[in-house]
This record gives C-alpha cells, sequence and structure tokens, in this order.
C-alpha cells in the first residue's frame, strides 16, 4: 500500500502536463522513445523560414511537435545547418530548391535532400499555406514512426473547398450536436477570444480543411446584422493564417426579417439589391468570406419557390451578390415537399436535374451522400452523375446523428470510402463519385467537399476520443479521395495513442468492422430510417402516426405479413431510373443489387433466398445478431489493450462501449420484436427472444435526448 | 527576432503544463521560488496517515500540492519523522495527541508539536472529514505563503449545511449560468463519470462546502424518476469521500405528473404515502441522501396553496417522508403574487411570519439575502430576525445574474459581508443576519446557508477567472461568518495568481471596490430592479408595460417629475414595519436611513439634500459617473499588472474589464437619459450628456443573452 505512494505523488505532482482528456486531438506530442527520439532530431536540429504570420504558425507547430516528441528544442537559425528544416515559402520561388508547380494553392511537397552541401529537409508550397500543410504532414510522418531521412513526396488536394459545416445556432446549441454546446462564443465575440478557436484552426489545417460555415443550415436571420458580422470577422481574422476561410448560412426571408422588405423574391430587384449591399458590408469586414450555404425550401424553411421562382433563381440572385467578391454559393439540394406523393428518395433528383445547366458559375450544388438523410448505409445520391453540366459538391455528416450520437464507436471512414468509391457508371466504368465531385468526370474547376462537424465545447472536443477520427477522416479523405479508411484509421490510432502496432493494430481492427456492426445491429441489409422520431436516438420501426408520410419509418421498411422493403425499381417508385442506365438494370434486379443495399430497392418476401442460402427473415435476424455480437468483441479486444493505454481514456472508451452493447442489444430487440410481431415467424434455431416484449420498447421515452432541435 | 525562439520553443514545449486556462480554480500550485519551497518542504518531508478513503484523498491533495509548489515529493512513511505530517483521524483518538472535542463533524485543528521527539505537523478531526478539511486549510497557508513552522490553530463552522444550488436542468442549460453548460452530464450518467465531477467534489471539500443540490429549484419531475435517482446516486458516490451530501429540488405536482395522482394536497393520504415512498427509493439508491429543496407556489411553480393549504403543510409533508432518514426539507421563502397588491418586498414576510412555530423539526426556510430578488443591493430580508421559532437558511446568489453576468469584475465578498453583518436588533444590538443563521440568536440545531452556483463547463468553471473569487468568497464565508470580504479576497488572489504582495495587494484593491462600482453605475442610492426584462442583461429603467406590476422597473424605482424612490416607510407601504420597531424607526426617517438604502425605503423629491450636501438629483448622477470612474480606474490597475500575470489570464482579464467598462458607461448613460427624461432637469458640471438619445437605449434587443430560462 505505502509503497505505491511516491510513484502515485510522482505522477500527482504535474498531472495537467499527463492528463490525456483528448483535448489534443491527433496533434498530441507525447515523447517517443530513445530510438525515436534520435530518429526525429537526426531529421530537426533546427529550422530555417521566413517571417510571415502563416510561416510562423508553421514553425511554431514544427518546434512544439519536435520539442513535446524529442524534449530537445530545435532552434530557429538563419543559416543552413545539418539537419535542419527549410520551410520554402512562396517569396522564395526564384531560389527554390524544390518545385512547386502542380501543388495548386493548398499543396505541399516534402524532401529530403542536400542544400549548401548540408543534409536537410525542405518543405515547400506555392503558397505560405502549402507549407503550412507540408509542416503537418511532417510532422504526421514523425508522430506515425515513419522514416525522416528519405522523404520525396508531393501532396495536393484535388478538391478544391473542403468545409466543415457547423450546424451551430445562435443561442450556443448546436443541432445534432453530441459534444456540448457550440464552442463558438457569440456573446462575447468580438471582444474575448478564447484560446480554443486557434486550437480549432490548428486541427483543421493540420488535416488540410480550409473553409469552416459558422452557422446552422436552419439559420436565423441575425446571424447577417452588423453585430454578428463582426463577430464572424474576428473569427476569420483568427483562421485566416492557417489557410481557412469563413463561410456563412443565410436565412432566405432575411431582408423581410431584417429591414421589412415586402417580399424574398429572387427576380424582385429589390431583393437583389438587399442581399448586394449584405455582401459588400459582409466583404468590407471579411475580405475573404467565403461566401454563403443555403438551406431553401426544405423542411420548412422559406426559399424561391415560394415565389414560384426555381433553385437556381434563387441560387443565382446570391450568386449575383457575391461574384465581385470572388465568392461562391453553396446550395443545398437536401429537398422533399410534404405535397409530393412520391418516393421521398426521389425529390431531390427530381426537383435539381432539370436545373442542370441552369446555375451560375460561382454556385455549387451540395448534396448529401445518400438520398434519404445520413442513414447508416445509403446508395450514393441519384445527383452525383446525373447534373454533368452542374458542380456537385458532397456532404457528409460527421456528427453521428444516426450511428449512435455521443457513445457508439463507429468509424465513419469506412462510410466516406465507401460512398467516394462508389461507381456511378455516368460516363461508363469509372465514373466513381469521387471523380464528380473533384471535377475530373465533367472538368469542373469549382469543386467541393463538406462535412456535418462533431465539435463542441466538451474537453474531448467531439464527444469522445473515437469519435475524433470521424473529424480526422474527413478532412483527410477530403485533402486525398485515394486514401483508404484503414490507411487513414492506422494514421489517427498511431497519433492519438501510440505508434506501436500492438496498439494500432487491435484499434484500427475495432474501427474497421464498427460501422457495419451499427449497420448490422440498426439497419441491415438495406433497411433505413427507422430510427427513433425527433432526437433520432434507438429504435422505433413501429412509428406510423406521423404527419408527414415520409417521416415514418413504416414507410421506409414497408414490412407485412408477407416481407419487407422499399420497391424502388421500375415497376415500383423506379427511384433506380434516377441512375445511369447500366447501373438502373443492376438495381432493378435482387439478384443483382449489393446486397447491403437489397430492401432499400426491393420490397422481398420473407422467404427470399440471400446469397448465403438462409432466408430473408433468417438472415435479417443473423445480421442483428451478429450487430451486437461484433461490439461484444470490440469491447474484448479493448479490454486486452489495457496495459498500453492511459487510464483516464481507456475508462472513457471501456464505458462508452458497454453503452454501444447495451445500445446494440436495444436495437436488437426492439427491432426484432417488432418486425416478428409483423411476419409472424418464429426466430431461428440459436437466435435468442428479446428481452421485452414490443410494449415495453414502445413505452420508452427519452425527454432529454441531446441534439434535438427545439 | 531568432533570438526569441529557442524559449518560445522551451515553453511550447510542454505547454499544458503551464496553460493557466483557470481550470485549477484556487487549487492551483504553480512553483514557488527557492525560499517557498523550503518553507513548505521543511514541514512537509513526509506524511503518516491512516487509510479511509477520505483520508486518502487529504494524502494525495497534500502530496500533489507540495509536489506542485516544490517540486519534491513528500512520501508516505508508516512511522513518524522529522517534518513529517500527520493526519490524526477520528479513528485515533485514543492515542490523539491533539483534542478534537468541539470540532464538531466538519472541523479541524492544525499544530506543530514534537512526537515522538520530532518536530511535526499534526492536522486533526473528530472525523475524516475534518482532516480533510484541514488538509485543504494547511494547503491554503502553504500556498499563501505563511509561516508553516509555528501553526496552532483550530476552526469549525458554525452553520451545519454549506450548500450549493445549481439551478441546472435536465437539458443541460443552466438558468441565469454565464460559464457555458451544466457540468452534469445527465444524458451519460450513471455511466459515464469523467474526471470533471471529482475537481468539482476538490474545489467545494477545499472550502469545506458540505452539500450540493443538483438540479434546478424550477425543478422537473422527471428528476425523480428511478433513471434520474440512479444518475444523482452516481455523484453522491463520487462526492461521498469529500464530505459533500446531494440533495434534490422537487416538484410539487411530481405525484400527479409521474404517477397520475389527481392530486398533489399535502393533507391527502396518498400524496403523502407517495412522498415516503419516493424519499424510501432515493435512500435506497443514496443512504446519505440530504434532503429536498422546495420552490412551492412562486412564479408560477405549484405548491401547497393550489390546495388551500400552507406552506408548512407542505414542507411537513416532505419532512416526514424524509425523516426516517435523516433527511432535511429547504423551503423556498421565495413567494410574491401577481394577484397581492402589495409591495412585492413585504409578501414573503406576510406568507411565512405567521408560520413561525409551525414548521416540523427537520425543515428549514431559505430566505433570499433581500425581500426583492439579488439586485446589486438589497437591504437584508425582514424575515431574518422575525421567526424566531423557525430555522432560516441564507440564499445568496452566486451566478451574478445582476451583477454583470459573465464579464463584469464585481467581487462579491463584500456582498455577502454586509449581510451577513447586518444587524436585525432583533434582540437588541448584535443581533447580526449572521447570527440568526448560525443559530445562535435563538438556539436552532439546524442551520444552514446555500449559494446559487455559478458553475458550468467552462474550462475557467465561472465564466470568468475573477467569477471563482465568488465561489470561494461565499464557500469560505459559509465556513467562518466572521471572516472579512477582504481578507477572503487576500487568500483567493494569493493562491489563483501569485502571493507576491505586488500581485495581492493591486487585485485585492480591484476587488474590494468593484461591487460598488457596479451599484453605482447600476442602481446607487437604494435604486433596484430597473434591469432587461427576461434576460435582466442591461438597463431598462423605463419598462412599464409588462402584466404583472411588479415585474415592471416603473414599480420599483417610481421616478417621476418631483421625486425618485419607492416609499416603504409607515406612511407608505409599511415594509419597515417588517423590521425590529428599533430598526423600522431609524429606516422611517430618511436622514436614519443609511444614505445606499435611501431609495429603497423612501421617495424624495429631487432637490433633497444628501449628506454631501448635493441634491438627491446631482448626487444620483455623480454615482453614475462614480461607477464608470472606477472601473476605468481597474482598467488602469490591472494593465500595470501585465509583467507579473501569465499572457492568457491577463488578456482575458483585460478583455472583460474593457466590455465592463463599456456596459457601464451603457448604464449610466441609459439610466441617466431615461431618469432626466422624468426629472427634466439639467445634469451637474462636468457630467457628460448620455451617448445617445432614449430611444436608442430602449431600442437594443438580445435575443439570445444568456442564462435566460427559455
Amino acid at each position: 500500500m505505502a509503497s505505491i505512494w511516491p510513484i502515485g505523488a510522482l505522477l500527482i505532482g504535474a498531472p495537467r502536463a499527463w492528463a490525456e482528456d483528448g483535448y489534443d486531438l491527433w496533434l498530441r506530442n507525447a515523447p517517443v522513445d530513445a530510438a525515436g527520439a534520435q530518429r526525429i532530431g537526426a531529421s530537426a536540429q533546427s529550422i530555417v523560414g521566413a517571417d510571415t504570420p502563416t510561416l510562423m504558425i508553421a514553425r511554431r507547430e514544427l518546434q512544439r511537435g519536435i520539442a513535446g516528441l524529442t524534449g530537445v528544442t530545435a532552434p530557429l537559425t538563419a543559416t543552413v545547418q545539418q539537419g535542419a528544416i527549410l520551410l520554402q515559402s512562396a517569396a522564395q520561388q526564384d531560389e527554390a530548391s524544390v518545385p512547386t508547380d502542380g501543388l495548386g494553392p493548398d499543396g505541399y511537397a516534402i524532401r529530403t535532400m542536400t542544400v549548401a552541401g548540408k543534409p536537410v529537409t525542405v518543405i515547400a508550397g506555392a503558397t505560405d499555406a502549402g507549407v503550412l500543410h507540408g509542416a503537418y504532414a511532417w510532422l504526421r510522418l514523425a508522430r506515425t514512426g515513419a522514416a525522416l531521412d528519405r522523404i520525396d513526396m508531393r501532396s495536393a488536394p484535388r478538391i478544391g473547398l473542403r468545409l466543415l459545416n457547423h450546424w451551430d445556432n445562435l443561442d450556443g446549441t448546436v443541432e445534432r450536436g453530441y459534444a456540448g454546446q457550440s464552442i463558438w462564443d457569440w456573446w462575447r465575440l468580438p471582444d474575448y477570444k478564447g484560446p480554443r478557436y486557434t486550437d480549432y484552426a490548428r486541427a483543421n489545417a493540420s488535416l488540410g480543411i480550409n473553409g469552416t460555415v459558422l452557422n446552422n443550415v436552419n439559420a436565423k436571420s441575425d446571424s447577417l446584422t452588423a453585430a454578428y458580422i463582426a463577430k464572424a470577422a474576428a473569427l476569420a481574422d483568427l483562421f485566416r493564417p492557417y489557410g481557412i476561410k469563413v463561410y456563412l448560412s443565410v436565412k432566405w426571408t432575411a431582408p423581410m426579417e431584417l429591414d421589412g422588405l415586402k417580399s424574398a423574391d429572387p427576380l424582385d430587384p429589390a431583393v437583389a439589391a438587399w442581399w448586394k449591399a449584405k455582401a459588400d458590408q459582409i466583404y468590407k469586414a471579411i475580405p475573404d468570406f467565403g461566401g454563403f450555404l443555403v438551406k431553401a425550401n426544405s423542411e420548412g424553411q422559406p426559399g424561391p419557390q415560394d415565389y414560384k421562382r426555381t433553385h437556381a433563381d434563387g441560387a443565382n440572385m446570391l450568386a449575383a451578390a457575391v461574384k465581385p467578391h470572388g465568392g461562391i454559393v453553396m446550395w443545398r439540394a437536401f429537398v422533399y415537399a410534404h405535397d409530393n406523393p412520391d418516393d421521398r428518395a426521389k425529390q431531390a433528383y427530381s426537383d435539381f436535374k432539370p436545373l442542370d445547366g441552369q446555375f451560375a458559375d460561382n454556385v455549387i450544388v451540395q448534396v448529401k451522400n445518400g438520398a434519404i438523410d445520413f442513414q447508416p448505409r445509403e446508395p450514393f445520391h441519384p445527383l452525383f452523375g446525373a447534373m454533368p453540366k452542374t458542380p456537385l459538391m458532397m456532404e457528409f455528416q460527421i456528427t453521428k446523428e444516426y450511428l449512435g450520437q455521443s457513445t457508439h464507436l463507429t468509424y465513419l471512414g469506412t462510410l466516406f470510402e465507401e460512398t467516394l468509391k462508389s461507381d456511378t457508371l455516368a460516363k461508363g466504368k469509372g465514373s466513381t463519385v469521387a471523380k464528380v465531385i473533384d471535377g475530373s468526370l465533367e472538368g469542373h474547376k469549382l469543386t467541393g467537399i463538406a462535412g456535418v462537424a462533431n465539435i463542441g465545447v466538451d474537453r474531448d472536443w467531439s464527444g469522445s476520443i473515437f469519435n475524433q477520427a470521424d473529424w480526422y477522416a474527413f478532412g483527410r479523405m477530403a485533402w486525398d479521395t485515394d486514401l483508404t479508411a484503414e490507411a487513414v484509421a492506422r494514421e489517427w490510432a498511431a497519433q492519438t495513442f501510440s505508434p506501436d502496432p500492438n496498439v494500432v493494430a487491435p484499434i484500427v481492427a475495432m474501427m474497421m468492422r464498427s460501422r457495419e456492426a451499427a449497420v448490422d445491429y440498426m439497419t441491415p441489409l438495406g433497411l433505413a430510417h427507422i430510427m427513433g422520431t425527433g432526437h433520432h436516438y434507438g429504435p422505433a420501426p413501429w412509428v406510423s402516426e406521423l404527419a408527414r408520410p415520409e417521416w415514418n419509418p413504416v414507410y421506409y421498411h414497408k414490412a407485412d405479413r408477407q416481407g419487407i422493403g422499399f420497391d424502388r425499381t421500375r415497376t415500383g417508385s423506379n427511384a433506380t431510373g434516377q441512375y445511369a442506365p447500366a447501373l438502373a438494370k443492376l438495381l432493378d434486379n435482387p439478384r443483382t443489387t449489393p446486397e447491403r443495399d437489397l430492401l432499400w430497392f426491393h420490397h422481398l418476401p420473407w422467404d427470399y433466398r440471400l446469397q448465403s442460402g438462409e432466408t430473408l427473415w433468417d438472415g435479417l435476424i443473423h445480421h442483428y445478431d451478429r450487430g451486437v455480437e461484433t461490439v461484444a468483441a470490440m469491447q474484448r479486444d479493448w479490454a486486452k489493450l489495457k496495459p498500453q493505454v492511459d487510464a483516464e481514456r481507456f475508462a472513457q472508451v471501456e464505458t462508452f462501449l458497454a453503452i454501444q452493447h447495451r445500445e446494440a442489444q436495444w436495437w436488437r430487440d426492439a427491432c426484432i420484436a417488432y418486425f416478428q410481431s409483423v411476419s409472424g415467424r418464429p426466430l431461428p434455431a440459436g437466435s435468442a427472444a428479446p428481452a421485452h416484449p414490443l410494449d415495453w420498447y414502445k413505452a420508452l421515452s427519452f425527454p432529454y435526448a441531446p441534439g434535438h432541435p427545439k
């Protein structure tokens, strides 16, 4: 007993230095072993570079990282010395020893070479932002245990706009946020600028994220008042040297709400003039303001259709207002109407496809990865590949509204990869979604990808340590859509926990099967949208009484005595007809439809035979069983890591996995209890009956579930 | 330029160890100089003590503090050595070298003495909690630079219940909270128990706070469901070893809302039975549960009066439910009725005074410091001294609803001291409010003091560094009502910033005049309740159209062409008649009324002569001027401290003082613009006209002001 005290006391002596509370994210600079310190130190004995604000940040990050990892400081020197890191800025192009052509505004090159007879590492970019991205890339190599003595890499993103979308409200709440309140302290801005804003910029710049939309797409007009523009400008000033631009979501009726205009008709000259003046006002405060994000005529938001105008009419009017300043408009395609009886999955396509070619050249249409709404799994959105004349921007959801919210470990890298690599067949094989959004398929210059942020004031930023990996994966894959989810998970785990392969391997293995586990215990075989109403927490496949048909889970699974699934084939809603003919042909046939999407496209009898040979009913149950079992296996794998993980983070993950297992069981049992009440079929041998009767699950309520918009 | 880098890098190397983000509060263990390390180390070379959970905490705190302050670890030893700290637990009474009689359940004794021939420091208590309090007291001496080689002190609180009241809602919002969301993560409790809960317990135990009411007095019934009882129990388990009990606010109609009872009539046996069963259920989960806090028939909350029963009927019914378990009921006296035309300041007294002697012996009536509602200044509440047969508990507000909210530096120690030392004259001179609440005036055993917490998830806990001082002052003065605000400020500044007298003296000087400055720029000379509606942010003396008369500022200041003030004398509302006759006599005469309370008790002509000889009108303006000038002086004093304060905290305080100065000017200008519009009088020479016309101030709106209940 007594003997533990001195050790205890030593740890207790400087607890903050070692507190593993997750605040440092993947920028954690924990001391490495002697060999690691030697590996890093040899290539980072000093730093040579210029003095622009951005290059000073690059230098500080390198010095902070090197000092943290090795315990040795890398001084700034004026002359090149052996083992130096040279920051080759845009201004140094003339004397450049590393060519920067083709790197674009954000790319970088890192090369170990001999300069003035000394072995050095050159980090170069065509811009200072490029150099900063290179510095973060070098630190990533250092933290992940990569060799630093022979580097010759060039990296540039193909997608121009790599943005976070914050669904943050002006009152500090975050719609679908599960990591506490908004990190934007609107009330005390622009006066008080706490250190967290800078750490936010560091984290994003380290991934190459180059823009952030500050406020919820369900926007308040107030964010366009002079007071709030000044607040946004204060943030823009902090983010600018990190290569990050600020954008704002706008409410369509702002001209009426703020200045009493009689209409918000996009073709009304007074309305256009108001927006032009508003844009001028914003750019006066934020010269490099990025532009507007718009949710119009969607889920109750006003929009141009209220005036019998099209989305293009609306987008182009706004685009004209920001055009003189080099701004853009991101117009969301997430629309479906209560008075439209057609399959909800078809409505965005029906609305936007006819508008292809009608959008101004500084408009980009932002399309969710799937046609419904960020479900655990959705086939790629049919608009991808269907609007060749229009730049389309991807909208992923990083916050896990439907994937376990704040506690479930469900790594989204695999979801991102699955979507990006989906082949639209729009222009033959290889017409992947990635090529649509990076502009290469149709030759668009304006390209973008957005992630709905999972960031809040929780000390660990994202509500859990593993949720940080989703932010990381979004940023890394936005930079390079060729990256695999596994490679990204490996990078993240090495930086977040330890480069030790005995730590990285099991953690990556957990991450890589985690999202499929959630699909299995929530919505297997192409099921979707069977979650609880409003808060979207937990299972509720039985809900059928909501006002709008497409709000009800029963609308999506259509389970009955005979079978289950939504017939979207040409003999059904013909949503398949919205895909390229070659793909539609495959999707019209259950046998040539990927089984993971089976019930998304087909209504099938319970006796339908899956590829495994088992019936659809038995297979459905077995998927649910497998989902729960996989979480149990993740718990066992995590338990084995106890010796290698600090107590604080080990305990958090252990606790959250226990919650996930309990809730996976709940999803499995509630869904099976319901589907069995419909199918009247016995469970396959070996599958346990639900723990409670169906009514028990129906009676559960969650009045204080987080993230639920008021 | 270059030369700064090595230093910069060194600091950057281990940034977290030195991050002055305020998280450590007054428990900050920054390294002291060599002399200080010698002073502390000599008296803390080892620790000897027993192994109960609470004593282990005491030991860990001592070791953590000593290691942080001196860099040297004090090991636990089994035998007494020179310079040891001996933790003399309750169990060691037999061999006790320090008598602990009279220390009560919480008190401690610290004595330097010779034990087994060795000079040591003994920290003793009649309970383990007492020893823990002693350990924190010793650390306070160490951190504040006190001599440690000659200590002989005994300290025990006279007030039994020293509680925080959290106005925290189950959805994570905090009513009148200005430090972010609630620190209670209800959603993830009882599973996830983050480190913050323990740090919360440490901070409170270090002050001797021994209880916490977890939820808002505007309570939801849900907090009494099994699920939420389990969440509260998880917190109680964490707080127990720190000597802190958990309490809950209850909603009067919970039996109806949760279990469909037809009534909440306290005399209905079914209702009494429900509460008894509920109490049994709570004590099963929380054996040392403290009891209930009740806001009934107040501001729309239901209560026993809805059934024609008295507050005593309601309190006694609940008291019977918790009595078998040793629990208590804290029944709030904050009541006023929309249908009661009498002076709002009189209504609590009118309701409760007749009930004196009717309350069960485990009921304590919780009375706000003043008769209105936590105004910048109020005379003490007339109930103090007026209910001799009833234990009265003080309710202070630590969160600064009316005193500048999250940004103004307005140290509340002076407000607490002013109230506690007010003489009720109830039993002759010296019948102070402190003696009423510590039970000594009427010989009550059940005694208490509560502070409405200013705690949230902001990294610095309280929304600003200086707001931490209000939490500290409440705890310290609850422990010892004889402490002066200045002595407490000195302790706090020394621990929070530095024991250096050149730092402590100017900071204490700022703190000591800060609240009087706020009174001057907000509500001088006894004015009250002239703030903005709802959010209570900023000035709005002109508001007159609210539904209930007593909600309108004009109700309180009654300013007109002739004069200003609320006539509460015997010829007015006769609120003065609620005080002891000797005091009432003084208050009925403006000349014998403390000028600070003048307009609270008197309506006087603008030409009334103040003690200074100037007219009331001129004096009012001069008070407003002085308030703004004092804040400007505080800004100058803080600026001088830049060399001695870390950059992070210096910048935050500098920014907040700038906000405070701007808002002080706003208060001053808006109030003067309004009062001048009523009085029609010219400003005294040297007083500047308001910056804007009155309508400009009236037009301001603050839709997203924090802390405003939805």
